[in-house]
């Protein structure tokens, strides 16, 4: 493991990430993954410690992800699924956690539909003055830290494996594709991308960016060459999803060529179907047709660049069946390998300094 | 750990446990405090048995916590979750036990809605002659012994950490408040208490306390300082709740007061909101205000007066929500870390003599 | 362990099982029968290797079983439940499994309602080049090969304890009662049965014997000892459930005793009540009154003949319930003790040669 301060009790969001802090779980992250291309891909690190799985909303991927991270790390793991939980009895989320806290975990990883649920029990957490770290794994329309540190050790990795380190993505152009408006994901990486220095396109039909650009925008200009926005760092929560301020290196399309143009990376978004029936989308054949990435739209890339995708995906619909497949473009199955390295990192991180 | 002479194969009931063995629980339960305070809280002394926790009623935390004890004494666990096992498939309940015990479960942890299915696997597993141990965690409105067990190790620690014993409750005053008549959780504490030696006051609107009672009291008087009752040993299940018999250690009452009257300790038991429907309430609010345990109600009992709650909380029902989080009276997170230590407890004594 | 040379990187189906495979298996297994009768049940082979258990059709009992099978080799396990599943989100199967590939996967057990999706899963690992194994453990009305393989050990070590093998079974009869027409179990049974040298009857009500084979079948006879049929090896999926070519060994009856008849071994199938509403079966109690097995019944068998059922059973439906219960003819609880043995010995063989 690389020696490093690492201060931080509490993974909740991007926002306020150090260079220093990204380096720190990049280079752990590399590590860890050198011991997954062991046989036996275990190290002792958390032996005893425990690692509960408290996901409020259900998910296969991201949690699958985190235990077989816990385990590798030799921690034990419990898992908490809300539809079989006593939430279905009336107990409040915090009482649940604090009930986790009192049997003795030591990290909570907490997935939740709702924006700022993780925060809410990591202040509590903090109030009540106990070691309990908070990661969060997903919250609402918020924030997936965890993933978005993903896709930056996947990105860093491929550009030098030995040496993953922020600056690596200097003065890319990266393009963000698809539903940015209901995007956690979206939300998280722009945090990472912007503190690398990369230049962060995004691109959305019009109903999938958030309201809240509109008005920066005129009406008469659908390229948004001189829409530039930077992030607030206080982020209120849950209602407003991306407030902006003006940033010399996020810009903002409506159109998806604009976005590809000379693009070193293309990040696309998981597309809810569910969108469809709230009238944000025409249908899926026509949004595959407009942001659907595929090998004719990538000519406008540069000629080596890489697609991404956080999964589950819909095949035909963000990216097409083929370019999905082809290890030449697609980081998708590295980005899975990646979780499991960066997840492991993340509870090494949180979990080693806890006597 | 203490040494001890524990005979006990399984732990369906608290009725006929004996002073040696309560206090064996105690002081086992001590031991493993202890380990839960290190940093590594794992000891191998289950490595390589197999605790199965066979839900058949969902529960979160009860389950967690035998999943976490069972996992700190380096037992393998296997969950069964009623939704998806094979009773759909119109499997018996004690088939799937057997199938289970082939698999080589070493102890089986239980909870069913209905009472008398623990003692129905146990008497199965002794007619087999085979050495699995079976764990009552609740059945029906029976008995849920670990639950008054850990209540009774939370209060016998907080009198005597060092030495935590069933004659530590000699003479104090408990009140048992809330819906007696459908809670295990009452029953078994009510069995440890008696044991005990403590004055144990039962307090519930009419509806809530078991029919049964009725007959031992006159219309024209609530207070119940008359009206004792002994518990009789042979508990015919699963028909008769609580069949009573004079016993100069239990009194009955029907208001809140009288059972908070110098109270030493409150147990509040969850109401469970399914009994409005059923017309044995008339609101929560109501309840709050005859039966809901306050700081202003707290006024009548001892000075230093604590309060339980086996949870989930119904905040602002059964306790006020200021109340359950003051730690000068609420010991409710406190029972939970109990339970931890109690249910390790319970393992390696069950598990500790198999060969 | 036996010395072997096992090379075969996944268990899809018993269809191209060699003896010397078989072999192979009842050895390994019964190697692991001594260790689960040991005080630590655990050996550390698979250590730091993951199974995932992915099963898109609910199980009990064959996930239980290979859970722990998994666990004492060491191995770390995943569950996968479909009802909580990314398959919700859209998802490919194929795109699921290398999810979990990429996580790290070793070994992935699966069990899906359709026919052919292992076959398929298989075959995309080795498209990919990976060293990931699959392990049909149910796949529609295809094969259900560890069933079958602990069949074949429960009555090879009965006959032979200290040297299991698959000749034991040469020149013995063997009956499979139930409904063939839907059974995985009964197609892999088939296949191992007939490798062994073993006579195999069939007996089933007309609605429950595969349609295809009523084409072999003159009208006028309900006996079938004219009738013989070969499995064929290019078994079609999903659509064809038992195409057979005329077999020596291989006999059919619409009736029950001519199978039971100096039977050494009766197979009987679990009954899915949902045939009932599909008019294949007039009623459980007419089912249960012709090919229900009962005492009676096994008049017509060797003296010493043994019963088995996959599990779980339909009390007094398939089976009488005082024979089920009956330790001198019931192997059922036999069969689970083994499913945990065979699961190791396979999940050994696939996972031993990897580096």
């Amino acid at each position: 493991m690389p020696t490093t301060t690492w201060n931080r009790h509490h993974v909740l969001s991007l926002s306020d990430f150090t260079t220093a802090e990204y380096d720190t779980v990049l280079q752990t992250a590399a590590s860890f993954q050198e011991v997954l291309s062991r046989r036996t891909k275990k190290v002792p690190t958390l032996q005893g410690q425990v690692v509960a799985n408290l996901f409020f909303e259900s998910s296969t991927r991201t949690r699958s992800s985190f235990e077989i991270a816990a385990k590798r790390l030799s921690a034990d793991t419990l898992n908490f699924a809300a539809a079989t939980s006593s939430m279905t009895k009336g107990e409040t989320i915090l009482d649940t956690a604090k009930t986790y806290l009192a049997m003795g975990t030591d990290i909570m990883v907490i997935r939740h539909r709702e924006a700022g649920v993780p925060n809410a029990i990591a202040a509590e957490m903090d109030r009540l003055s106990v070691r309990v770290s908070v990661l969060n794994a997903g919250d609402g329309q918020h924030e997936h830290p965890s993933q978005a540190l993903l896709d930056l050790f996947t990105i860093c990795t491929l550009i030098d494996p030995a040496n993953p380190r922020l600056q690596l993505l200097k003065g890319k152009k990266i393009a963000i594709v698809g539903d940015i408006l209901h995007s956690r994901v979206a939300r998280s990486n722009i945090w990472s991308l912007i503190a690398s220095g990369a230049q962060v396109h995004l691109a959305a039909p019009p109903t999938l960016l958030p309201k809240l650009f509109a008005e920066y925008f005129s009406e008469e200009t659908g390229d948004s060459s001189q829409d530039l926005f930077t992030i607030s760092s206080s982020l209120p929560l849950p209602h407003s999803p991306l407030p902006l301020i003006p940033n010399p290196q996020l810009f903002l399309h409506w159109q998806l060529e604009p976005a590809l143009q000379d693009a070193d990376f293309v990040m696309t978004l998981r597309l809810q179907k569910e969108r469809m029936t709230a009238h944000l989308l025409p249908s899926l054949r026509e949004y595959h047709q407009l942001f659907g990435i595929t090998r004719a739209k990538l000519q406008l890339c540069k000629p080596n660049v890489k697609v991404l995708h956080p999964g589950p995906v819909n095949r035909g619909v963000e990216i097409s069946s083929d370019l999905m497949d082809d290890p030449e473009f697609s980081l998708i199955q590295s980005q899975v390998t990646s979780g499991v390295a960066v997840r492991m990192a993340l509870l090494y991180l949180l979990g080693s300094g806890k006597a």
